[in-house]
């Protein structure tokens, strides 16, 4: 596995998204050190990448005959971020391939112009029954190069 | 953020791991497609490491005055692990700083030799009141460097 | 333990509470049956409880003396929920004793005025040291009240 | 809903049980307070319960075409659990209908043998398909009954 450092960019800011959505903290996100725990970021980023689709009428809960799989997370820690905070989450997207996609995503606290955390999610769309890799369609690949940013 | 195409190593296999905790998964641990969801195992890997210090002497809950904050995880996802699977984790430590330790983790299926997810969590240990980075003790150094492995 | 039985009231209606607030639904909340699992309906509780005492200056996190300790929790599902349906979560309380206070809850779903789920939550105020019982303060007394039905 | 006076047993003991399993609980388990978050006894409820019937052969999951759905749970806490605990969980029946099944569940810490924590769980099993009641099977009826206890 490559080391940390070759990933430890600077926090992105806002205006290196596209797209937003707001995520609602809870009470138990907060653990015993009194920070939002590690592997909640991770359902911030499913929600967020999920939402996205959802929204733009690609992903269709329990009828999809197309799921992502997750190949690959990462998620780097720059601030604490805690239970009641409030988080903006920007959403792009990279690396568009055949049938898969890398989604970045960054959670900023209100009124933060500098990421708290960011990270990527490695979607690759299979089948839902034979879970083999299913090419993009023309209108998920127009979308996601939508959110597209250059490396 | 580092493309994930670097980090595509080939799964681990459990000659690869000097240490093994035992992993029990719940119901809820599935989610909608029938597997573990991503975020969950983050939450493995906390055990494990976490489990790991508390089984050495190395963390006392509750009365620690050193805290490990976590500044990066990474999973790859191999294979589809479900509950009611038991799940062997291994765990083993590379780059020990003077205050941070990168954990790697991989989880095996009871019977598979062949990683099933792998990945990295990376600890700095700060004082729990300055948050400001602690030196490893001695007892830890010596113990993280029996856990080390070759990159 | 009581029958479920003579818990078994017909749902709530939204004019049953004084208080509202929204929970946003996450992915992972939906378990392999489609819908949100059980035990995720609680952490909505916890977090209107909580929100509503963080709003009304009644709790500050990681500052608190006091602190509600839960003694009882009870849900009963009527209907489903899933992601990503909004919610509103209605709040009053019932039962307040000297040092403690019996919250009910009911969710709804966006645009239905009958409750998917309702269920209570008794919170022990307690030393946050001793563990001993507090006595509820006068501001804390008199804003219970506020949301306060008869039975 | 039911005042918790008339549910305020006093705590089962591990006579009271006639089927056990170990729940091996997790670091994010614990919540801000330092002790198991209350809404995370309830998915160790869900992992009994569902560990009872998987090996029983009674659930094959992603292949049922009955589903049990959770129409009430309770929980009532007597004493704190927290990470890094073992737990005993305790299990019986008790109103088994035609449809229905009311499982009880009590927490017992190891070396202890008073519950630190104890509830219910109230199944309708329905059709996958249709969520209409479906009977009991004799199989089951069977089983549940060896696991019932008077009331």
């Amino acid at each position: 596995m490559a080391s940390p450092k070759p990933d430890a960019k600077a926090p992105y800011t806002r205006k290196d998204f596209p797209y937003f959505s707001t995520i609602q903290t809870r009470w138990n996100d907060n653990d015993l050190c009194g920070h939002i725990n590690n592997a909640v970021y991770y359902t911030y980023f499913d929600t967020v990448v999920n939402g996205f689709l959802i929204e733009k009428g690609l992903l269709q809960l329990g009828q999809a005959q197309t799921i992502g799989l997750v190949v690959e997370t990462l998620c780097q820690y720059f601030a604490p971020l805690a239970y009641p905070d409030s988080i903006d989450a920007g959403l792009r997207t990279r690396k568009i391939g055949t049938s898969s996609v890398t989604y970045e995503i960054a959670l900023f606290k209100k009124g933060c112009d500098t990421a708290a955390a960011q990270g990527h999610f490695v979607h690759v769309y299979v089948d839902e029954k034979t879970r083999k890799p299913n090419p993009l369609s023309n209108q998920m690949r127009s979308l996601l190069h939508q959110l597209e940013t250059p490396q």
